[in-house]
């Protein structure tokens, strides 16, 4: 944690970055040859941070770094800076059990709120791959791994209460990034303010059913108290398909400066809806018809492997380290009845996590059509009514989620319902009741 | 928090005390005159700290010091003084919100772990009340108002999220005392371990049943993952009829040591739970039959009043204050539908509540017949079998309140439940059904 304890915070450009790295001698190891021998790149193209790559002789890294301000918005959106401390602390949490499924940190600098990581390169962000339909077949199985083991090995099932409460109060920090995922996705899609995109007219009515859906909203507030309110696991906060990065061979999770001690079925959930949302956008894309409609079914079958690859892993996670924390004391369930006992409870607790993945899913299709950040996969049909007709199938799906949760009992129901809802259409009384 | 910030921890006896109050100026202006004016009683009848009660020309005070093992098993079992940093900061969170409820805080010195507060006199402690047969019809009122003000105000219903995230992250900090909660409370009672009492011949059936039932392990399990999950709201953690000082007129909560971000009705279920004891203990106790049985009835009705205390004074703070916090955000709920939803959303909040002081009832009940820290009502009780009978009762409400909640949809049928378990008798088969 070390590097340059001294010194002001200053923004980096490509131009000083060498000098600052050429402090750090982790890094000088990584890249080889000194700071004039390195290239920068700035390639910031997420909402909030500088990104740069730097290439040396002998290799290259990734730099981050924290803005006091939304990098999307500019300074009049300021924003903390020791959210980069919540990355860093999220990483290295997890760096044991998740090891190469996530970028190596190389240096973290508490100063400039810099983090220093393994570039990753050709890795393409998976949102961009779904938009392209340019399939990874291996990222539903990489991410529920990675998941799978984030949730166990940070939850009640593995650790001490005494050590789960170190990871509750530091992450409890992490106020100014909770609170933009408070607003921008339990609270601000469902009424009219000023961060809001605005709504295309052929969504109109879409927007008003669900802002004037007291019903909806109710079961939106039942799901902001329980992100509020179930520490059970350390969750990403943030995992959609940009926060996803993969080739062919290598999956990699990235941005985990959202991470907040909550409801495993979160991440779970956010992770589903971006497919789900893709599913949703695909047939509106340019090109063959034929082949959309063949990568969306690639698409639903991604589902089912993320969720599948999720739930085995947490299961044998739970067979093979078995639940050594204070969840489950070990003299509780000693004997062959307490056994098989046990095999329920897990059952149980992973159809707790399936629900509460199920509630995500709607939250974050309604965030990305109704809210601030909006997500590519639609804004590429350039013609508005094709774009609304897409975005309201998935409202339609989320609406129903949300109203009529005892009808997703599991993944099956959840996939097999999506065409239900592919056409919706603009009218949203029309779905009212499915 | 000053105080003597200097210096080193000794513990305080008789004969210190006055030498170290008078280094506290605002408790030398309490007693009024001088060490040498000062009478030191040495009162400690808890299990954990040094109490000494302090009496100068112009008035008391109570000194309770922190020792660095449990008081009542000696220096075997050693104890983190750091739990008075926690007692205070309870009290003076609650402060603002319960006022004369609570003893006042004169002093609080962290280097010697030793808080200075109001002395309660002629204040009785509420179990021995109960035990002699003393009615304190003022009680039930005064505690529900006090759970219910700490509930709400400590909750997302009041605070915004940041504001409850730094209560998460210091009463996170609280770790040896609710070790002492999770091991006691939730574990030990379940199986045999050292700390549990041993068990009278005539409860041995009634301890195997408790200990080989595999379904209620699972029911317990369910609430300790709850307990660790649900940071609802700022709970007392300890809140039995030894918590609770009276005389006739004036009611003080005390001893918030085991303070933690966790459910609200934990500490409603562990008033329930003392009181429904009382209930079960007191035919078995000496004296007239008949003025003991109207004792009980008494003891029945206040856990009603103290339960619609707790939820009038909840559901008016919810009306005149209104959900301030981020549970319900004003903009969701504004209309004449929204105000209609809310209300139904305040009873489904306090309807979860109650599942959860249910529970509570049900673990408090178990872990004070079966574990380490049994009750006065029941020890009281000098013949053997008859103790066992008062308490076989007892278990087979918590047994039947843990696998059968279902039956339990309100306070009526809690409290009308009680006589069907008074008989049920030192063989636990026969009520395995109820």
């Amino acid at each position: 944690m070390l590097d340059r304890p001294e010194g002001e915070y200053r923004i980096l450009t490509a131009a000083t970055v060498p000098t600052h790295l050429a402090e750090l001698a982790d890094v000088v190891a990584v890249l080889g040859g000194g700071p004039s021998d390195w290239r920068v790149r700035d390639v910031a193209d997420g909402n909030l941070n500088s990104v740069f790559l730097v290439d040396g002789p002998a290799g290259g890294v990734c730099v981050k770094q924290a803005l006091p301000y939304a990098r999307i918005h500019g300074e009049a959106w300021p924003l903390d800076i020791e959210r980069a401390t919540f990355e860093v602390g999220y990483a290295r949490r997890l760096d044991p059990f998740v090891g190469r499924l996530a970028p190596r940190i190389h240096a973290y600098d508490p100063v400039q709120y810099v983090i220093v990581m393994e570039t990753l390169e050709p890795h393409v962000v998976l949102r961009r791959s779904l938009i392209e339909g340019v399939h990874r077949p291996k990222v539903p199985d990489a991410v529920g791994d990675y998941v799978a083991r984030a949730a166990f090995h940070t939850s009640d099932l593995a650790n001490t209460f005494e050590r789960k409460a170190a990871d509750v109060a530091f992450f409890s920090g992490n106020l100014a990034l909770q609170r933009i995922s408070i607003d921008l996705v339990f609270t601000d899609p469902y009424t009219e303010v000023w961060r809001n995109k605005p709504v295309a007219p052929h969504l109109l009515a879409w927007a008003a059913a669900v802002r004037e859906d007291v019903e909806l909203k109710s079961a939106v507030a039942v799901e902001r108290l329980k992100y509020l309110n179930k520490p059970q696991s350390l969750i990403h906060g943030d995992l959609h398909s940009g926060s996803v990065m993969a080739t062919a061979d290598d999956t990699r999770v990235i941005d985990g400066e959202f991470a907040w001690m909550g409801p495993t079925g979160f991440d779970v959930g956010t992770f589903v809806a971006h497919y789900v949302m893709a599913w949703f956008a695909k047939p509106f894309h340019d090109g063959d018809p034929a082949g959309n409609a063949a990568f969306r079914d690639l698409i639903r079958d991604d589902v089912v492997r993320f969720w599948t690859a999720f739930r085995d892993r947490f299961s044998a996670l739970w067979d093979e380290v078995g639940p050594t924390g204070d969840a489950y004391p070990p003299g509780h369930f000693a004997d062959a009845a307490g056994r098989a006992r046990l095999a329920g409870l897990r059952e149980a607790y992973l159809a707790d996590v399936f629900r509460d993945a199920v509630a995500a899913v709607a939250l974050k299709i309604v965030r990305r059509v109704l809210g601030y950040a909006q997500v590519a996969d639609f804004l590429v049909i350039a013609d508005p009514e094709r774009q609304a007709l897409a975005k309201a199938g998935a409202l339609a799906f989320a609406r129903s989620l949300l109203l009529r949760p005892e009808r997703y009992p599991d993944l099956a129901a959840l996939v097999n319902a999506l065409p239900v809802f592919e056409r919706a259409g603009l009218d949203p009384l029309r779905s009212r009741n499915w």
